[in-house]
Protein backbone atom coordinates (compact mmCIF):
# COMPACT_ATOMS: atom_id res chain seq x y z
CA UNK A 1 0.00 0.00 0.00
CA UNK A 2 0.99 3.46 -1.00
CA UNK A 3 1.17 7.06 0.81
CA UNK A 4 -1.95 7.79 -1.34
CA UNK A 5 -4.32 5.35 -0.15
CA UNK A 6 -6.33 7.68 1.93
CA UNK A 7 -6.69 10.20 -0.89
CA UNK A 8 -7.07 7.50 -3.42
CA UNK A 9 -11.05 8.20 -3.96
CA UNK A 10 -10.27 12.29 -4.20
CA UNK A 11 -7.26 11.84 -6.69
CA UNK A 12 -9.34 9.64 -9.02
CA UNK A 13 -12.14 11.95 -8.71
CA UNK A 14 -10.35 14.50 -9.85
CA UNK A 15 -8.46 12.72 -12.65
CA UNK A 16 -11.99 11.82 -13.85
CA UNK A 17 -13.06 15.61 -14.14
CA UNK A 18 -9.71 16.16 -15.63
CA UNK A 19 -10.76 13.46 -17.82
CA UNK A 20 -13.77 14.88 -18.92
CA UNK A 21 -11.82 18.42 -19.11
CA UNK A 22 -9.51 16.96 -21.43
CA UNK A 23 -12.65 15.50 -23.39
CA UNK A 24 -14.19 19.09 -23.33
CA UNK A 25 -11.39 21.06 -24.65
CA UNK A 26 -11.62 18.40 -27.63
CA UNK A 27 -14.69 19.36 -28.19
CA UNK A 28 -14.31 22.76 -28.24
CA UNK A 29 -11.72 22.56 -31.13
CA UNK A 30 -14.18 19.96 -32.79
CA UNK A 31 -16.30 23.21 -33.04
CA UNK A 32 -13.89 25.98 -33.88
CA UNK A 33 -14.45 27.64 -30.36
CA UNK A 34 -12.21 30.78 -30.10
CA UNK A 35 -8.61 29.89 -29.50
CA UNK A 36 -8.15 31.90 -25.90
CA UNK A 37 -11.09 30.32 -24.47
CA UNK A 38 -9.34 26.64 -25.31
CA UNK A 39 -6.38 27.95 -24.09
CA UNK A 40 -7.95 28.84 -20.58
CA UNK A 41 -9.27 25.26 -20.35
CA UNK A 42 -6.06 23.94 -21.15
CA UNK A 43 -4.06 26.28 -18.51
CA UNK A 44 -7.12 24.91 -15.93
CA UNK A 45 -6.67 20.87 -16.48
CA UNK A 46 -3.33 21.92 -16.23
CA UNK A 47 -3.42 23.38 -12.67
CA UNK A 48 -5.54 20.55 -11.71
CA UNK A 49 -2.78 17.76 -12.68
CA UNK A 50 -0.59 19.57 -10.50
CA UNK A 51 -2.66 19.56 -7.60
CA UNK A 52 -3.06 15.98 -7.94
CA UNK A 53 0.79 15.49 -8.45
CA UNK A 54 1.41 17.87 -5.43
CA UNK A 55 -1.30 15.91 -3.00
CA UNK A 56 0.70 12.33 -3.58
CA UNK A 57 4.18 14.15 -3.33
CA UNK A 58 3.07 15.15 0.17
CA UNK A 59 1.39 11.49 0.35
CA UNK A 60 4.63 10.16 -0.74
CA UNK A 61 7.33 12.09 1.77
CA UNK A 62 4.61 11.77 4.64
CA UNK A 63 4.46 7.98 4.32
CA UNK A 64 7.06 6.03 1.59
CA UNK A 65 9.59 8.28 1.89
CA UNK A 66 9.42 8.72 6.02
CA UNK A 67 9.16 5.03 6.29
CA UNK A 68 12.37 4.21 4.45
CA UNK A 69 14.14 7.13 6.08
CA UNK A 70 13.06 5.70 9.50
CA UNK A 71 14.93 1.98 8.30
CA UNK A 72 17.54 4.32 6.90
CA UNK A 73 20.61 2.68 4.79
CA UNK A 74 20.59 2.69 1.22
CA UNK A 75 16.75 2.23 0.37
CA UNK A 76 16.24 5.65 1.73
CA UNK A 77 19.15 7.25 -0.03
CA UNK A 78 17.06 5.87 -3.09
CA UNK A 79 13.99 7.15 -2.59
CA UNK A 80 14.87 10.54 -1.49
CA UNK A 81 16.86 10.58 -4.34
CA UNK A 82 13.66 9.30 -6.41
CA UNK A 83 11.60 12.14 -4.75
CA UNK A 84 14.20 14.63 -5.55
CA UNK A 85 14.12 13.95 -9.32
CA UNK A 86 9.76 14.10 -8.78
CA UNK A 87 9.70 17.38 -7.67
CA UNK A 88 12.17 18.43 -10.54
CA UNK A 89 10.35 17.52 -13.49
CA UNK A 90 7.27 18.70 -11.63
CA UNK A 91 8.90 22.12 -11.17
CA UNK A 92 10.18 21.92 -14.66
CA UNK A 93 7.72 20.73 -16.42
CA UNK B 1 -12.57 30.20 -38.67
CA UNK B 2 -9.48 30.52 -36.26
CA UNK B 3 -5.70 30.48 -36.36
CA UNK B 4 -5.55 26.74 -35.34
CA UNK B 5 -7.58 25.17 -38.63
CA UNK B 6 -4.85 23.84 -39.92
CA UNK B 7 -3.04 22.44 -36.78
CA UNK B 8 -6.82 21.06 -36.07
CA UNK B 9 -6.10 16.91 -36.75
CA UNK B 10 -2.90 16.81 -34.90
CA UNK B 11 -4.36 18.62 -31.90
CA UNK B 12 -7.11 16.54 -31.70
CA UNK B 13 -4.66 13.49 -32.40
CA UNK B 14 -2.70 14.79 -29.04
CA UNK B 15 -5.59 15.53 -26.50
CA UNK B 16 -7.02 11.81 -27.15
CA UNK B 17 -3.89 10.61 -26.47
CA UNK B 18 -3.35 13.40 -22.87
CA UNK B 19 -7.42 12.09 -22.67
CA UNK B 20 -6.03 8.30 -22.49
CA UNK B 21 -2.91 9.51 -20.33
CA UNK B 22 -5.22 10.85 -17.52
CA UNK B 23 -7.11 7.60 -17.57
CA UNK B 24 -4.31 5.43 -17.50
CA UNK B 25 -3.25 7.32 -14.72
CA UNK B 26 -6.34 6.63 -12.84
CA UNK B 27 -5.90 2.75 -14.16
CA UNK B 28 -2.15 3.07 -11.79
CA UNK B 29 -4.08 4.53 -8.66
CA UNK B 30 -6.93 2.21 -8.52
CA UNK B 31 -3.91 -0.71 -8.99
CA UNK B 32 -2.05 0.76 -6.51
CA UNK B 33 0.96 1.46 -8.56
CA UNK B 34 3.93 3.33 -6.96
CA UNK B 35 3.74 7.10 -6.48
CA UNK B 36 6.88 7.76 -8.29
CA UNK B 37 5.45 5.95 -11.28
CA UNK B 38 2.12 8.11 -11.33
CA UNK B 39 4.30 11.17 -10.54
CA UNK B 40 6.38 10.47 -13.99
CA UNK B 41 2.90 10.10 -15.92
CA UNK B 42 1.39 13.51 -14.28
CA UNK B 43 4.83 15.35 -15.27
CA UNK B 44 4.24 13.67 -18.99
CA UNK B 45 0.39 14.30 -19.72
CA UNK B 46 1.43 18.26 -18.11
CA UNK B 47 4.39 18.56 -20.58
CA UNK B 48 1.81 17.23 -23.68
CA UNK B 49 -1.01 20.04 -22.63
CA UNK B 50 1.56 22.55 -22.46
CA UNK B 51 2.46 21.38 -26.23
CA UNK B 52 -1.17 21.84 -27.58
CA UNK B 53 -1.28 24.91 -25.68
CA UNK B 54 1.82 26.52 -27.27
CA UNK B 55 0.78 25.27 -30.54
CA UNK B 56 -2.78 27.02 -29.99
CA UNK B 57 -0.66 30.04 -29.02
CA UNK B 58 1.42 30.39 -32.11
CA UNK B 59 -1.56 29.82 -34.20
CA UNK B 60 -3.56 33.12 -32.60
CA UNK B 61 -0.49 35.03 -32.36
CA UNK B 62 -0.14 34.19 -36.28
CA UNK B 63 -3.58 34.50 -37.59
CA UNK B 64 -6.20 36.11 -35.34
CA UNK B 65 -3.75 38.54 -33.70
CA UNK B 66 -1.88 39.35 -36.76
CA UNK B 67 -5.26 39.93 -38.41
CA UNK B 68 -6.36 42.40 -36.03
CA UNK B 69 -2.75 43.95 -35.62
CA UNK B 70 -3.39 44.70 -39.57
CA UNK B 71 -6.36 46.28 -39.35
CA UNK B 72 -5.61 48.28 -35.99
CA UNK B 73 -7.77 50.01 -33.55
CA UNK B 74 -9.00 48.67 -30.04
CA UNK B 75 -9.93 45.06 -31.61
CA UNK B 76 -6.06 44.97 -31.98
CA UNK B 77 -5.22 46.15 -28.52
CA UNK B 78 -7.69 43.64 -27.18
CA UNK B 79 -6.41 40.58 -28.88
CA UNK B 80 -3.06 41.53 -27.51
CA UNK B 81 -4.56 42.13 -24.16
CA UNK B 82 -5.85 38.55 -24.32
CA UNK B 83 -3.24 37.05 -25.38
CA UNK B 84 -0.65 38.78 -22.89
CA UNK B 85 -3.53 37.47 -20.25
CA UNK B 86 -2.99 33.39 -21.85
CA UNK B 87 0.34 33.79 -22.07
CA UNK B 88 0.47 35.06 -18.45
CA UNK B 89 -1.70 31.53 -17.28
CA UNK B 90 -0.02 29.51 -19.37
CA UNK B 91 3.45 30.71 -17.13
CA UNK B 92 2.19 30.60 -14.12
CA UNK B 93 -0.12 27.37 -14.35
CA UNK C 1 14.02 51.79 -30.02
CA UNK C 2 11.92 48.83 -28.69
CA UNK C 3 8.79 48.27 -27.49
CA UNK C 4 9.70 48.25 -23.65
CA UNK C 5 10.59 51.84 -24.18
CA UNK C 6 7.74 52.89 -22.25
CA UNK C 7 8.33 50.64 -19.34
CA UNK C 8 12.36 51.05 -18.90
CA UNK C 9 12.03 52.58 -15.79
CA UNK C 10 9.94 50.72 -13.88
CA UNK C 11 11.63 47.57 -15.22
CA UNK C 12 15.01 48.73 -14.26
CA UNK C 13 13.49 49.61 -10.64
CA UNK C 14 12.27 45.98 -10.86
CA UNK C 15 15.53 44.49 -11.84
CA UNK C 16 17.71 46.22 -8.87
CA UNK C 17 14.71 44.77 -6.80
CA UNK C 18 15.16 41.83 -7.90
CA UNK C 19 19.51 41.46 -7.66
CA UNK C 20 19.05 42.88 -3.75
CA UNK C 21 16.85 39.93 -3.64
CA UNK C 22 19.57 37.62 -4.78
CA UNK C 23 21.93 39.40 -3.03
CA UNK C 24 20.09 39.04 0.15
CA UNK C 25 20.08 34.87 -0.56
CA UNK C 26 23.40 34.79 -0.54
CA UNK C 27 23.74 36.71 2.95
CA UNK C 28 20.85 34.35 4.35
CA UNK C 29 22.88 31.17 3.27
CA UNK C 30 26.00 33.08 4.80
CA UNK C 31 24.22 33.35 7.86
CA UNK C 32 22.71 29.48 7.86
CA UNK C 33 19.20 30.58 7.54
CA UNK C 34 16.74 28.04 7.89
CA UNK C 35 16.35 25.88 4.23
CA UNK C 36 12.48 26.66 4.12
CA UNK C 37 13.08 31.03 4.68
CA UNK C 38 15.84 30.49 1.93
CA UNK C 39 13.63 28.80 -0.64
CA UNK C 40 10.41 31.21 0.19
CA UNK C 41 12.77 34.06 -1.30
CA UNK C 42 14.10 32.26 -4.48
CA UNK C 43 10.31 32.00 -5.15
CA UNK C 44 9.60 35.31 -4.72
CA UNK C 45 12.48 36.21 -6.94
CA UNK C 46 11.71 33.90 -9.40
CA UNK C 47 7.75 35.34 -9.74
CA UNK C 48 9.53 38.90 -9.84
CA UNK C 49 11.53 37.81 -12.55
CA UNK C 50 8.62 35.91 -14.38
CA UNK C 51 6.42 39.08 -14.14
CA UNK C 52 9.09 41.65 -15.54
CA UNK C 53 9.51 38.66 -18.55
CA UNK C 54 5.66 39.09 -18.86
CA UNK C 55 5.62 42.60 -18.94
CA UNK C 56 8.91 42.75 -21.88
CA UNK C 57 6.83 40.09 -23.86
CA UNK C 58 3.51 42.10 -23.56
CA UNK C 59 5.42 45.12 -25.18
CA UNK C 60 7.02 42.87 -27.05
CA UNK C 61 4.22 41.95 -29.18
CA UNK C 62 2.36 44.91 -29.01
CA UNK C 63 4.86 46.66 -30.64
CA UNK C 64 8.23 45.35 -32.15
CA UNK C 65 5.85 42.19 -33.72
CA UNK C 66 2.37 44.38 -34.38
CA UNK C 67 4.88 46.66 -36.08
CA UNK C 68 6.56 43.93 -38.36
CA UNK C 69 2.99 41.84 -38.68
CA UNK C 70 1.53 45.16 -40.86
CA UNK C 71 4.83 45.54 -42.94
CA UNK C 72 3.76 41.53 -43.40
CA UNK C 73 6.56 39.22 -44.99
CA UNK C 74 9.40 37.37 -44.30
CA UNK C 75 9.83 39.95 -40.96
CA UNK C 76 6.49 39.30 -40.00
CA UNK C 77 7.41 35.89 -39.71
CA UNK C 78 10.64 35.80 -38.23
CA UNK C 79 9.33 37.74 -35.46
CA UNK C 80 6.41 35.92 -34.72
CA UNK C 81 8.57 32.56 -34.72
CA UNK C 82 11.30 33.60 -32.47
CA UNK C 83 8.12 35.29 -30.00
CA UNK C 84 6.72 32.10 -30.16
CA UNK C 85 10.32 30.65 -29.01
CA UNK C 86 10.36 32.86 -26.48
CA UNK C 87 6.94 32.05 -24.71
CA UNK C 88 8.28 28.44 -24.88
CA UNK C 89 11.29 28.97 -23.05
CA UNK C 90 9.40 31.41 -20.20
CA UNK C 91 6.19 28.45 -19.64
CA UNK C 92 8.90 25.63 -19.32
CA UNK C 93 11.70 27.26 -17.39
CA UNK D 1 23.94 23.97 11.15
CA UNK D 2 21.20 22.69 7.96
CA UNK D 3 21.06 20.35 5.35
CA UNK D 4 22.89 22.65 2.90
CA UNK D 5 26.19 23.32 4.57
CA UNK D 6 28.06 20.60 2.50
CA UNK D 7 26.56 22.86 -0.59
CA UNK D 8 27.22 26.10 0.79
CA UNK D 9 30.27 27.40 -1.43
CA UNK D 10 28.35 25.89 -4.98
CA UNK D 11 24.99 27.86 -3.81
CA UNK D 12 26.81 30.83 -3.10
CA UNK D 13 29.12 31.09 -6.52
CA UNK D 14 25.79 30.31 -8.14
CA UNK D 15 23.76 32.70 -6.86
CA UNK D 16 26.65 35.48 -6.95
CA UNK D 17 26.01 34.46 -10.58
CA UNK D 18 22.35 35.24 -10.74
CA UNK D 19 23.40 38.20 -9.40
CA UNK D 20 25.38 39.05 -12.08
CA UNK D 21 23.35 37.85 -14.76
CA UNK D 22 20.67 40.74 -13.13
CA UNK D 23 22.96 43.44 -13.34
CA UNK D 24 23.94 41.94 -16.85
CA UNK D 25 19.85 42.17 -17.85
CA UNK D 26 19.66 45.86 -16.66
CA UNK D 27 22.68 46.89 -18.54
CA UNK D 28 20.78 44.95 -21.60
CA UNK D 29 17.42 47.16 -20.85
CA UNK D 30 19.63 50.24 -20.19
CA UNK D 31 21.38 49.67 -23.42
CA UNK D 32 17.96 49.18 -25.48
CA UNK D 33 19.02 45.56 -26.46
CA UNK D 34 16.40 43.86 -28.54
CA UNK D 35 13.41 42.15 -26.19
CA UNK D 36 14.01 38.66 -27.54
CA UNK D 37 17.55 38.58 -26.37
CA UNK D 38 16.74 40.35 -23.03
CA UNK D 39 13.58 37.34 -22.42
CA UNK D 40 16.47 34.90 -23.50
CA UNK D 41 18.66 35.66 -19.96
CA UNK D 42 15.62 35.94 -18.08
CA UNK D 43 14.94 32.31 -18.64
CA UNK D 44 18.20 31.74 -18.04
CA UNK D 45 18.61 33.00 -14.62
CA UNK D 46 15.32 31.96 -13.87
CA UNK D 47 16.36 28.73 -14.73
CA UNK D 48 19.40 28.55 -12.94
CA UNK D 49 17.55 29.85 -9.43
CA UNK D 50 15.50 26.84 -9.90
CA UNK D 51 19.09 24.74 -9.85
CA UNK D 52 19.49 26.75 -6.50
CA UNK D 53 15.89 26.14 -5.11
CA UNK D 54 15.91 22.45 -6.26
CA UNK D 55 19.78 21.62 -4.34
CA UNK D 56 18.38 22.93 -0.85
CA UNK D 57 15.14 21.17 -1.61
CA UNK D 58 17.19 17.71 -1.79
CA UNK D 59 19.44 19.01 1.20
CA UNK D 60 16.61 20.23 3.36
CA UNK D 61 14.70 16.64 2.95
CA UNK D 62 17.99 14.71 2.67
CA UNK D 63 18.59 15.95 6.60
CA UNK D 64 16.64 18.71 7.96
CA UNK D 65 13.38 16.64 7.69
CA UNK D 66 14.76 13.14 7.55
CA UNK D 67 16.29 13.73 11.24
CA UNK D 68 12.88 14.93 12.15
CA UNK D 69 11.66 11.63 10.59
CA UNK D 70 13.63 9.31 12.75
CA UNK D 71 12.72 11.63 15.96
CA UNK D 72 8.74 11.85 14.54
CA UNK D 73 5.92 13.49 16.71
CA UNK D 74 4.26 16.44 15.78
CA UNK D 75 7.85 18.16 14.79
CA UNK D 76 8.27 15.98 11.89
CA UNK D 77 4.63 16.91 10.90
CA UNK D 78 5.56 20.49 11.02
CA UNK D 79 8.66 19.56 8.88
CA UNK D 80 7.00 17.97 6.15
CA UNK D 81 4.36 20.30 5.78
CA UNK D 82 6.90 23.34 5.33
CA UNK D 83 8.43 20.97 2.71
CA UNK D 84 5.05 20.34 0.60
CA UNK D 85 4.18 24.20 1.00
CA UNK D 86 7.34 25.13 -0.41
CA UNK D 87 7.79 22.57 -3.47
CA UNK D 88 4.04 23.54 -4.41
CA UNK D 89 5.55 27.68 -4.23
CA UNK D 90 8.18 26.05 -6.70
CA UNK D 91 5.55 24.12 -9.19
CA UNK D 92 3.59 27.21 -9.27
CA UNK D 93 6.29 30.23 -9.33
Amino acid sequence: MHGYVDDKDALLKRLRRAEGQVRGIQRMIEEDTYCIDVLTQISAVTKALETVALTMLDDHLSHCVAEATREGGPVAEEKLREANAAIARLVRS
